[in-house]
Order: C-alpha cells, then sequence, then structure tokens
C-alpha cells in the first residue's frame, strides 16, 4: 500500500494560520455547521488548514506558558517534542486536553493533605462500603443531580480503583458460585477493547468472555454490559441480548454534557462512572458505580476487598476536590471563568468541526454519523462528539491501523473491538497540539492510484 | 465455655495507675526483661495492671489532645468510644499506631497537590512501569539504602495498589498461560490468611491454592510465597518446599526495624513491600516489588494494566513524601524529634512487654517465642515484636477465638491461617487505647472450672 504526503509545507501552513483570525474562523464554521460542509471548495480546504495552523499556533503559545508554569512548581508534566515528524500516539484515551481546564482553575481545586490522613484502611465503617470516602460520596451524588444524568436515590455508591476494577468486582458479585460453566459476559460490538481483557486475563471459572451480544444465542444466564455512549463509535445503545436470563451492566463512562446530550437521568439497576473521563483526572484511578441491589453491592465490595483491600483514600480525597470545583463551576458561575463542562463542550465540539473537515477533504475516511439531541442540562441541541473517533478507512485501504502508523499516528485497530480492520479508534482527548498535528496529518494523507 | 470477670474494677485500676510513673514502670520492666517475669507474684501483678492503666491514662490525655486537633483540621478521624464495655476490633492488622506519629512530625509531612496533577494515566513514559511516580521509585531506593533491609540494584521496581495487588500480579506473571493444570500455589503454616482468597476468588485456571507449603509433594511446577517475618507468628522463614520448579515470593511487609532486627539487606528475585506496614499509611494502597527479572516485572506491569490501569498518582506522591520524610528522620535527625523507627521500635517493644506481662498474668496462653537477633541498623539486641500477636489458648479452651470474643476482643482464628482454634491472630498496631483495652482484658481473662 503506497501513499505520498502532500507537499503543502508546514511552514507556509503556519503563514496562513497567523494571517487568520481563529475566532473569526470558527465563527465562520459555526455559521456553516456540519451540513454546510458538503462541497469541497478551494476556500473550504484554506479555511480547515488554516483553522488546524491557527490551533496549532494557539498550542504552541499555550505550551510556552505551560513551560513556565511546570518548571516553577516542579511538575512532572512532559512537555511534549513539538518536532513536525514525531510519532502522535493516539492509541490511549489518555484525557490530558482537560490539563488546561484544571491549570486555570489554579489554587481552588488544590488540597492540602496532612501526614497523618490515610493511616487506616477504613474510610467510613459504618457504611457497607467501609472504604468510601464519604466526601466523595456526597459530591458524586450532588454532581449527578446538578447535571441529571443519572438518579442517586435508592442507590449504593461502591468506588473502585477505577471503572476497570468495578467491572471485574461487578463479574465477581453476579456469577454464580457454584455453576458447573463460567456464565456468559457479551457486549454489542464494536466493544469496548478492555472488556475481552478484562474478562480472560485470569482464565476464570466464574466467566468467561463470549463475543458480540448481538451474536450471542445460548440458553442460560449471561452479563451484558452496555456502553453508552459506546466506546469506540459513540453511538447511544441499548441491551441487543433481551434473553430472561441477563444482568446488564451499563458503562456510562462517557454521558456527561461534553460529550453527549443529556436526555434524562439514567435510572437503570447497575451503572458506572469514572473521573478519568468525567474530570479528566485518569492517574487519579477513580471510578464508582451505582447499585440498587445491596446484595449485589456488598458481594463488590467483597471483591475489591480481597484484591486491592479499598481504594486509595488520597485520590478519593481528591477526586472529592475536584467533583467539587466542578458542581460549583455550574451552580456559582464566575465571570471570566468557563464552567467545567462549557470548557470540554467547546473543545469537544471545535475538535470534531476540524476532524470532519479534514475526514471530509481527504476522502478517505468515514466517520458515524450521530444524529443531534436535545441537552437537558445544557439546553443545546448537538450529536454525539465521542472521546474517540470511529474511524473508517473507505476503498482500496484494508488495514486503517496501518496506514495511520506509516503516517506517523498510532491508532487502535478495529480488529480489538469486534470490528473489521477497516476501522481504528483515534483518542479525541488528547493535548492539543496532537490532537492538531493528528488532524493535520490526516488531512493530508493520499493514496497511490495502482498504476 | 463459661468465663467470668475478674472483679477488679476499673476505677481502682485507673487509681493505681495514676499513682505510678509510668516511665518508672517501663523502667522497672526493663530492667526485669523477659526472661525476669517467671514468677507470678503480687508485686508483678500490681506492677502489670499498673502499667496497662497509666498506657490507658496517657492515651485519654492523648486523646483529648487528638480531639482538639481533629476538630480544628476538619478530620474525619474517628474519635472511639472510649466505654470499658465496648468491643475491640483486633481482627485487621489496621496501622493506626503510626497516626501520632505523623501527628508529631506535622507539616512537613504534608502535600499540597495542585487540580492539573493526575491528569493523565502516565506518570513515566520512559519507564517500562509507565504508571511509577519517579519520586516514588526514587525514595523507595532511598530509603532501603538507608536500612540495609533489601537490595535494589539490578531491580526494577513495580508499584501496586497496596502488595495485594503485586501478589494477583505475580501469580498472573509467573504462571505458565498454556499450562493444562493451573499451577499450585503455597505457603507455609501458618500463613497470612488473605493469600488462599486472594488465590482463589476468580477460580482461575491459572493458578490454585494448594495450602500449607509443609504438605505440599506435588511434582510440577509450584509457586511458594515466603512471608518473613511472618503474618500471623512474626518467625523468620525460608522456602520449605525446595523442589527443582518452583518460583519464590518473598513477602517483606514486615521487615522493617520497628518490628524485627535487620540482619542483612534482603537479596531475593521478587520481593515485596508494602507502605501500609512501613509507614502505616494503609489508605493509600501502595505497595511495590523489587523484582530481578525484566520479563516478569513487564508481565506483571500487563496484569496491573488490564486490572487498574496503573496505579494512583495522588497516593504514589503521598508515600514519596511520607518516605522522604521517614529517611529524613534517620540521616538528619533533629533534637527533640524521634525518628520514624525509634517511634515504631518502642511502641511495639512497650506494648510487647505489656502483652507478654498481661499473658503470663492470665496463666490461660501462650506466645511464640522468638530469640534475639543483632540488628544492624539500631545496633539494638532484640527477638522479633511482631505486628500480631499469634496467641495460643492452653488447656481445655478449645477456640480461642470464641473466648476473646465473649470478652470483647474481636480477633482472627487461626482457622483461617491453616492452623488450628486454639491460635488466634491479634493485631498490635492499633491506636493505644485499644491496645490497651485489650490487655488490660487479656490479663483479667479466668476460665471456670468445670464443677
Amino acid at each position: 500500500m503506497g501513499k505520498f504526503l502532500n507537499s503543502f509545507s508546514t511552514r507556509h501552513l503556519l503563514v496562513t494560520s497567523l494571517a487568520l483570525n481563529v475566532s473569526l474562523l470558527l465563527m465562520v464554521f459555526f455559521k456553516t455547521g456540519a451540513d454546510g460542509l458538503d462541497g469541497v471548495s478551494l476556500l473550504k480546504q484554506v479555511v480547515t488548514l488554516a483553522a488546524i495552523g491557527g490551533l496549532l499556533s494557539e498550542l504552541h503559545a499555550f505550551h510556552r506558558t505551560q513551560k513556565t508554569t511546570t518548571s516553577a512548581s516542579s511538575s512532572t508534566v512532559t512537555i511534549a517534542n513539538l518536532g513536525k515528524d514525531r510519532v502522535i500516539d493516539l492509541d490511549h484515551g489518555d484525557p490530558t486536553m482537560y490539563e488546561r481546564y484544571w491549570q486555570q482553575v489554579g489554587d481552588k481545586s488544590s488540597i492540602l493533605i496532612p501526614g497523618w490522613r490515610s493511616v487506616s484502611y477504613l474510610s467510613d465503617p459504618g457504611n457497607v462500603c467501609w472504604f468510601l470516602e464519604p466526601e466523595f460520596a456526597k459530591q458524586v451524588t450532588r454532581l449527578h443531580k446538578i447535571v441529571r444524568n443519572a438518579e442517586t436515590e435508592g442507590r449504593h455508591i461502591v468506588v473502585g480503583t477505577g471503572s476497570t476494577q468495578l467491572v471485574q468486582a461487578l463479574l465477581y458479585a453476579l456469577s454464580p458460585q457454584d455453576a458447573k460453566e463460567p456464565i456468559n459476559v457479551v457486549s454489542a460490538a464494536p466493544y469496548y477493547s478492555c472488556y475481552p481483557d478484562i474478562t480472560d486475563c485470569l482464565k476464570s471459572g466464574l466467566y468467561k468472555w463470549a463475543g458480540d451480544a448481538r451474536s450471542f444465542n445460548k440458553d442460560g444466564p449471561y452479563i451484558e454490559i452496555v456502553n453508552t455512549p459506546n466506546n469506540p463509535d459513540g453511538t447511544s445503545g441499548q441491551a441487543v441480548v433481551n434473553r430472561s436470563r441477563g444482568t446488564l451492566i451499563y458503562d456510562l463512562a462517557y454521558y456527561w454534557p461534553q460529550y453527549t446530550p443529556i436526555a434524562s437521568p439514567a435510572d437503570h439497576d447497575i451503572m458506572l462512572f469514572t473521573v478519568s473521563k468525567c474530570t479528566g483526572h485518569a492517574g487519579m484511578r477513580i471510578g464508582w458505580a451505582l447499585v440498587k441491589d445491596l446484595e449485589i453491592a456488598k458481594k463488590m465490595i467483597k471483591y475489591i476487598e480481597i484484591t486491592t483491600i479499598g481504594v486509595s483514600k488520597d485520590s478519593q480525597l481528591r477526586a472529592a476536590k475536584v467533583l467539587t470545583v466542578v458542581s460549583d463551576s455550574v451552580e456559582h458561575p464566575k465571570k471570566k471563568e468557563e464552567s467545567f463542562f462549557d470548557f470540554g463542550y467547546s473543545k469537544m465540539s471545535e475538535r470534531w468541526k476540524l476532524l470532519k473537515a479534514a475526514v471530509e477533504q481527504s476522502g478517505l475516511f468515514t466517520l458515524p454519523e450521530l444524529s443531534p439531541e436535545f441537552c437537558k442540562f445544557s439546553g443545546k441541541l448537538f450529536g454525539t462528539q465521542p472521546a474517540f473517533a470511529w474511524l473508517k478507512c473507505n476503498g482500496p485501504v484494508e488495514d486503517c491501523e496501518a496506514l495511520l502508523r506509516e503516517n506517523k499516528i498510532l491508532a487502535r485497530s478495529g480488529k480489538h473491538f469486534g470490528a473489521s480492520r477497516q476501522f481504528v479508534r483515534i483518542s479525541m482527548l488528547d493535548r492539543e497540539e496532537n490532537i492538531g498535528l493528528f488532524i493535520e496529518r490526516l488531512s493530508k494523507i493520499r493514496i497511490e492510484k495502482p498504476m
């Protein structure tokens, strides 16, 4: 498979971009809208490339600031090599996009933890979830009530070392302990690529991965994981098996208003959330489950007790703090300060507009169509702007991941998601300069015509 | 089984205790030594009870101070009910004894974490253990070099959500992926009661618990966990199976100079440590492994990636801070400030002297004999003063846990450790008032003679 790089130079690109006011460009985009981008015209190409260039230029400036900040505060944040030839890793969904918001917010999101804190396994001895920090639980409930994205009444909160641990705690809790055969675990393809590994890594006798929920036709009990909006493709999903003996786990990691319209509070028996995709603090390793059934919650707690004897208190305290700042930014907005969800929504919206334009310009790729819906939280009408781009390579390209790799973009092949290699999943939550470079490169990918 | 409570009243006890200077009592104990307590005399009973009372009285004073401190700093530390009839839970090894040290140390062990920290999964992208905070790794190495309790040269550090997760990461890493039968996992009884649960909770096809290493006589590969000094009985251990196809995991959670003499740096291929038992910060959920073989380290890292996508950065940062304070307290001692290990050693020494005296007074129990050895770190000659008392009920008592429960002391029955019900494991790391009350109650337990 051959390709050639567009001869449009980066220097040229930057000169063009600097000549145009970014806000004007965004205004043009907003007026044009996604539907207005049907015809590929010279003007639009210039606008797209200039906007990407503008994004990059803005990012260069940001990075200079960040360099000073981080140096002053002895941070370990890696200042990425801004060289145009470097490899861009968008394989993982590392939500570094949010770092900027938290730097802007400043001191009020900081936390001082005295040395004597965390000298005990216990956080709340009277609670069935004895390792749950009360302040974290309080802020989780508060935020759900503000965003109205999940019912919390009549639910037990179980905290986990990320929602990844909570998925395992649920598999443990929902599997019959005395069954002859492990229970089947399914999810509709394309499914989150980690579900199979999480399920099968220890070859458990309690549960086993049974693949795509759409092709599942076995009798007996099963567990179906419904991820909505879905990682990788951003679609809103429902259970697909719908047999009598199933238990559903709703993984709602991305059911937040920066990604998707909040139509109504999710009201399922078992729901999972994670700080990583809500506030961007992936390094905290904090997730939470809202669970109706006390016995299921107790078994999950038992699993977390056996495998990690609870969950980091320090990260729960920090998570409580950043959730407080998020809720405050909505409930008590201040002039000149962006609310957290406005920041997230704007970023995602801007990135998706540029990506769609670049995809259109290239002509080689397609993206899922996600219809607009009304968001009761923001009052906006918009289509899901997912944390990942689920990109399909059209025509002769059989291995999209390989094509991108040749162009120094690392993405995760569709094969890991129960889909074909024509697809790749690309993180849209990375730092600005990486997203900018990725979109720039994508827009320039061409396939050599067979001789 | 019947029993009666000694009629010696708490009021009497407190009056006696207040009449005696605590330091004088401790001096008497130090001079007498463990060997000097053979004969049960009236004088010794008075001294024992008075010392226990003195300990309690000191603790009441401490708690009054703590109440003020914690109230001022909005702490969530639970001020225990000091009622004489309350149940004392010493089942878990909650290391709350150390809280006092960290309160005394004050601000220099505090840490300010800005809101933008932890907005990434990655801690050290260039390291094979990409989720390891460099400062934590640095302080782990520094402390081992200062205490000389483990070789760090030529080892990879793998951080885990407590050493509990690292045990599982090792089982995953050391199990052949393609074997027909799960590999056997053993440990010499009495073994840490969590090993069987950790190993078998998911009915893994990779490994299975095979019980007491002393009775293991199967062919084929196996994994032996050597816990030294051993939880629950404090003995120093070596591998006992010694067949050709075994891999050894050394769990060195308690190989620190407050518990046991440091004879030489441990120099095994796989060694485990945990912050919980070193500094007392159990709520951080941070452990570390020192691993010689890169391929084993890589597999462990893979396991942690699959099951929790790394380890809390916040807790690693906090752990780095408290380890720094510990090392500084040894390397740069200050007047009027106790070094961390001096604090821990003194506490353990004091508690064990009182416990031994109480056991002797009761006549109902025995404790393991742990011979003195020379500690190269402290220059002291002493026998291991374990984090747990491995108490045996003598004579007619068949269920030691039940006997203690009747006396409102919760402990863990020997049956969970592959031993008989005549044994119980009792935490010696709890808060002062609990240890004081426990020792007081233990000293007064009597068995009704059969009619």
